[in-house]
């Protein structure tokens, strides 16, 4: 449990009492208690109003309302206040300031704008956390510290330099291995000097954000920021903890977010948070990913949906409401895949600045008699009497799914073989058949533990760092089914090829060779011919983007291309290692293979599907304590017949046997 | 009358003679004389000439120009050349160089350039103003001053800084009201000094030029550097006005152009002036639009046509000819919408630099034996035979489309709910459907009175400055009909919401409350469904992009949504209010139903078509001393037949009674 | 011969071994043994490795490496380095750095780079080839020096701001004649001193690259930094030449490639070399232009084909596969066209950098056993067999192609009057229909002796360079066929118009009178229609973009437009003049106009097709002492059927008479 002073899923959101009057502060607990919400985020973007110059500190008004809120029976989910320096830091302090990628001191303005290696930042940021913990850390209010607020943003600047050259250092040891590690060979590239090295962006080796004439440094640049932002958390953690260790501590994330490794900082984070904001034609598959993947930061721990928008968002191209049924649909829907509180941006609508058109629980109208306001206490209601019944129950899957972030990172560098290749895309793709399926998938890093999966898919793996081989080897050996794909086992941690032919450390497992790759634009198409029906593979496919030209060397050949000069080829292959099996797709095929394929894996191995439901419908289970605990979501907006339904659903209380009828965008949690 | 010294319709345009040869001149005039050319605006870029360093100024060559047109019959609009600073001013004094949006300090090039703070550019364009007025303040040739050129551009810099934090502390006294209007406890923003207020552009707070994380600052940084410019304006203004207040001034606008709110400009110039540049495909409509709109930055009165090309211009992506007819007719639709000029960029083409494919009366063969200028001499004739018959005639219109800079700009910062929003274009939506009736429209700003009308129209009255409401709803109290749509009535001046329920302030006035705005992409329709027929509304329409979900609070409900979870709720809605009423229309709709729509306000409120004619052709009136002109306009290629034609035609010279042909792009002026 | 140390057709490539262990060295000479590589350019990108700091230069890897291959049967091309700078260099001296198009200071990173007129690169390039020169000179491997690498880019700094005012002084002498040229009073530009002058970028005068306010001024900073780079391989090549005259210098161009004016280059060169990239989706005969364009450079002198990969790019949006036999197709095209080497980029992949994706020789996989490889040897073989019975024969055409790189600029830096007009696409487009009909072209200089051509055609012939309308004249009145288009004769070198009516100096060669220049988007359509067939010519054809307004001054009329209101006017004219005729095509037509229009020409002037193939074959010849080589290339994925062949293919050996198949991608070189 997060926090046990607040034993239910948390319901709550942002809360900027700041931007208001005295007088509203009555009515705002008012409708919080009508909406059922008992946890309120404050002071995210206060610092200025806490530290008004350098000298002063004022916590007046924060006592004031962390008191207020919990005397009327509301938590606070207490933040940091440090995702926006003060603008009278950024006039005195000028270093607090980022550089941008076009090498342009940047002034004050916007958040999430400070140089993660700003001297200032780092100690006024430290300094701000220690006051808040020493001021806060008894006060029975407190479930949680929210450090700063979505991190992300990389710096350019001569600290940042420094603080590169310094890391380096640490990493290599000596300017050789740095040349070593960059191939600096290539070019006339050799730095003599640590002082020679300069940050790669557009005015260096970089140009439009994700191309690079040297991938080493660009790749090492992007885990030094990601770093130096995360040394800023730990920094900030640190001084929450030294004063109360009881406290947990979390900071909020942002799902596939490009620019951080977020397996490394789940490792460093006591809770995972995260803010989920689809755009009005992201998938539903994607979304159940992304939670998958904020859930798997921590091996299966259960997170904290800290942001969603109660109907509206302001920043999308455009931003539809979220229809009647859709916010509670898509709380269930983080529920059921391990989050246990549900909360929003924003409890109350701001009336300025950019986000004044960003829906809220408390609309610019200012009373509860708004549609949006009627579901959220609905929603409110609803979460209360499941009281702590779910709370730390997991997600079980025999699926993984490895997603790394300097993989994602390298491919997005890689110049060559086409731009149409993109990680998060290609990871996707697989996940979408799998979820069709309702096959529960853990999305995994590179240092997750394989023996408790039977099946593990490794779609793009193209750099393989050290030792991965040999786990997977392992996974496989000991019986696991192991699947990758084109461009995989390429390249080592540096982006350096492995020579001996692709792919790579990969080769004998897969039991094949890679000879070429071919690159062709979208429109063009070849087929996937499956040479004899296995499992529900047969026929044709088609496939496009990426063609690898493939020798077997001890693979089972399962299909081959149908069309051009590699025609008759292998392009779908199947190899047996010690009891496991290995997979090899040699191309993007499209999502009726994929979908034939991990049926095809998932009955060799017999991983079932959840349950057989019509199309739109999602489908998870959570455990505790031997208690399955499924979840039944229709993403449609018609009225769907659910079959085989056995036991409780905690929603309606309905005893349910057999069929029943589940409304569009309804939700059932059978207890079983 | 502009200038009583020529009372006529004026022709002419700019004229560079410093850019040729002393044996060319005499040709020009020959020519002009042809052309019936009877004024030249001279100097417009001839700063660097006129004084080739800080000490010197030279007016020989401009004396002997505006003499020798003088003694061959031509006047001269004279321009004070301040639209380029010179080369030696820009190396010697870098201030008058603009820092960029994207934060660079600029350097010598281009025109329209100078930062309009710096105190070097400010204290030479004063000192030339007033050197050239103490010249030619008596000299008979001088018809107007055209001041600077084509105004435009916003400035960055130090100065620009230092400037708007003077101008802020004029507006709001104290750092506390700054922080109140721009709502800055958002994101921690808070100001503490002036100093630490810096401009809003890439480097702070801005991206994309009309993207910001705060609207207040980003409005009142446009509002004060509209007003820096016109303050270089008025500087200018005031010397040459010192010296002979009769000479009207001028400078020349450019219709819808974005950053400068002319109607604070109109109040400042003695004559509005503008340069006419339709693209290949602009709309008539559109044109029209934008001479209604230089028409009522003062009111109705007269204006000039200050610019328009013989033919082609350079700059577009692809420039077209004007087809041979259409100059005239394009110069006629200016004046039959009140322009008592007609002038062109350029009487003579330059052979070097950008502008030397745009066209000009005389081409770079040379000669007159051209299909431009033969066009252009027989319109020259044309306007000598009308005489002073049309000057000062003034269009009457009971229908005002209110236009608000202002408003626009907040529209285009506003984040969400949609970017496919544009203000102008949804301005030219209702526009059009009255252009396609014939009826005449008033372009007016919010300081108009509205009394004389009986409708009154402001699509997207998003920002509601302090008093509109209360003048809108004398208006309607009155007897007057208002029509509004969606997205209206959200913000007050500082782009602040009006809490309390939208439409704000217009919300009891137009008797219904909007609850959501759903925003869909441009692909998705939804339809208009109209209760019973009304007026010329009846049946479905399409409608898309932005669907308010509206609760009728007493006004009656012309149509609903056809589908969507808010079919069957309403979207067009009509209140009575005093003895007026009041549209709300929610949506965008299609051009059918805005026909439909002005059709059936317009027979409520008995404004009739100015004329029932064919498809294409457009009309017009001015009325002087109760005599009526009426423009009949023939956009269309081919002839048509126009009924009911009763008068003399001024251009044929015909007596008209019944019915009458009109050639593809001919034109009649009906004398009545 | 390029060195007559190597009597054959050289093959190799780019040759990297500092990349590398020594122990690959070892299996790098056998692999380059069995793929019959007899040469290799080593020493490219090695300047940071020879000089690692300002003191030091240390030649002993490359002595090792040059002569280990020679003494392996491999030859050296032997770069220079200086295509690279140092890191330490930069660090030290920032002015090797260039300042970019949008004004900013650039800091290490990438190649080509290096400031060219930055007093540290210039001397310390121009020590470095000194410093190689005196070791290698006398050295039997080196066959020739390779100057830098792939010069380009253009730099804006203070030093190029300087050497350009200067460079303007030697041109013009005084700033008076700068006013003119570049016709400053046009916005008041007048400059007054040098100091006020400098350089055009986003900064000042242009915007997006090939926009700007002042042509002038803008085509001469194209011609002063080509000029800049020139003067920079000058350097080198003097100091390489003062050791030893004897060893041919190159340095390897990029056909097409906008910023240098190649014309220029080639004749400061010995041997013209290049590199050739086509996309995926390069038409064949664009290809074949290229290699006539650098053919041209020298005035038809062989030239090298120093770069081509094997198979794979890695810089393309989508990297394909050389198709089996693809690659030993271009490489005869190449030599087809006037190659005596048949080089690659690269004979071993590298393994980190942005161009381990790129194809070579040696793949990743590290052995011969490669489709690759395979055909690389195979090719090798081939060549061998050839010996030198190829080298130096000439292409002997009757038409030229006029190409100029001052016109190109000229052309995309105007405003107006169409964006859509592509230089280089419309001499393409003349190209592709004498490609289609197996005629040889001759692509030319404006300093080109025409007498030798019965045809010259120069497209788009905007700028007329002083002179060159005269050099015209005499070619027509001595019997010669000249052709031109639509935006020809329009201006001087200064890209000032020539007034007096268009096409200006070119009026009276071609007996017209262009009044008006229409352009219309490109969807919009016009016909040429033919008045009565003129050789192939007769019916319709469609045309678009750009029309001419003509009058006949006694050319004759062979084709008018169908539509518009210049429908019935010419289009396509014929004049005689002296004992020539000159053409002009006043619009953009459709490709088959295109090819009967060429057909039509050359028939005229019975220049004949080389053979008559099917579609999608490729022919030319060349020729050497009287003896005939036939290319015949067949483009196609299909076997073809060749008619009429006579002669001994060298390739297969084979005797030829009448009719014998040809492979899909096949080749004959057919001795007669």
């Amino acid at each position: 449990m997060i926090n046990e002073r607040l034993p239910k899923i948390w319901y709550g959101g942002d809360y900027n009492p700041e931007q208001w009057e005295k007088e509203d502060w009555d009515e705002d607990v008012r409708m919080f208690k009508l909406a059922g919400i008992d946890v309120a985020t404050l002071n995210v973007f206060s610092w200025a109003m806490i530290q008004p110059d350098e000298e002063t500190y004022d916590f007046s008004f924060l006592d004031e309302q962390i008191d207020r809120l919990y005397q009327n029976g509301i938590y606070t989910c207490l933040a940091t206040s440090t995702g926006a320096h003060p603008a009278w830091m950024a006039k005195k302090y000028p270093d607090v300031l980022r550089v941008d990628y076009e090498g342009r001191k940047r002034k004050f303005g916007g958040r999430h704008n400070s140089c993660p290696n700003s001297p200032t930042y780092r100690k006024y940021a430290e300094k701000l956390a220690n006051k808040l913990a020493e001021r806060y850390k008894d006060h029975p209010a407190v479930l949680i510290w929210h450090v700063s607020n979505e991190y992300g943003g990389y710096c350019y600047c001569d600290n940042c330099a420094n603080g590169f050259r310094n890391w380096l250092q640490q990493k290599y040891g000596t300017i050789e291995k740095v040349n070593k590690a960059w191939n600096t060979r290539f070019w006339g590239h050799t730095f003599y000097d640590w002082d020679e090295i300069v940050p790669p962006n557009a005015l260096s080796e970089e140009w439009n954000g994700d191309s690079t004439n040297f991938q080493g440094i660009s790749l090492d640049y992007r885990i030094f920021q990601s770093d130096s932002l995360l040394d800023c958390f730990k920094l900030e953690r640190d001084a929450l903890k030294k004063h109360n260790p009881a406290i947990p501590v979390t900071t909020n994330l942002m799902g596939t977010y490009k620019e951080l490794d977020y397996f490394k900082w789940g490792k460093e984070m006591d809770v995972v948070s995260w803010d989920n904001y689809p755009s009005y034609n992201t998938p539903e598959s994607f979304t159940a990913m992304s939670h998958d993947l904020m859930r798997g930061l921590k091996s299966g721990q259960p997170f904290m949906l800290m942001e969603q928008t109660p109907s509206q968002q302001n920043w999308q191209p455009y931003n539809s409401l979220k229809r009647p049924g859709v916010m509670r649909l898509w709380s269930y829907q983080a529920v059921a895949r391990g989050a246990d509180t549900v909360m929003f941006f924003q409890l109350r609508r701001s009336v300025g600045a950019c986000e004044k058109y960003h829906g809220a629980v408390i609309e610019h109208v200012g009373h509860e008699n708004t549609r949006v306001f009627r579901e959220t206490a609905a929603l409110g209601k609803e979460l209360a009497q499941l009281s702590d019944s779910l709370l730390d129950s997991r997600v079980q899957a025999k699926v993984a799914i490895v997603f790394d972030w300097e993989n994602r990172w390298a491919i997005e560098l890689s110049s060559g073989p086409s731009k149409a290749l993109d990680y998060v895309n290609e990871i996707h793709k697989y996940y979408a058949a799998l979820y069709d399926e309702k096959i529960a998938v853990d999305m995994i890093g590179v240092d997750e533990d394989l023996s408790k999966y039977d099946i593990v898919i490794a779609p793009v793996l193209y750099m393989v760092k050290t030792g991965y081989a040999e786990k997977i080897k392992q996974f496989i050996q000991n019986g696991g089914t192991f699947l990758t794909t084109f461009f995989s086992g390429i390249v080592n941690e540096h982006d350096i090829v492995t020579v001996g032919g692709y792919p790579g450390e990969l080769r004998d497992l897969l039991g094949i060779w890679v000879e070429e790759i071919d690159a062709l634009p979208p429109e063009e198409k070849n087929q996937i011919v499956v040479k004899q029906q296995t499992g529900n593979l047969s026929g044709n496919y088609e496939c496009r983007l990426l063609f690898d030209i493939i020798h077997s060397e001890g693979a089972e050949v399962l299909a081959e291309y149908g069309s051009d000069f590699y025609a008759g080829t292998p392009v779908i292959t199947r190899n047996t290692y010690g009891k496991g099996k290995a997979y090899y797709v040699g191309t993007c095929p499209e999502h009726d293979f994929l979908t034939d394929l991990v049926k095809t894996i998932c009955a060799e191995k017999e991983v079932a599907p959840l349950l057989n439901v019509p199309k739109g419908v999602e489908v998870t289970e959570r455990v505790k304590d031997g208690t399955s605990y499924l979840f039944i979501l229709n993403h449609n907006e018609d009225e769907v017949e659910i079959d085989n339904c056995k036991g409780t659903d905690l929603l309606s209380g309905n005893q349910l046997a057999g069929s029943t009828a589940l409304a569009g965008y309804g939700v059932m949690i059978i207890k079983q």
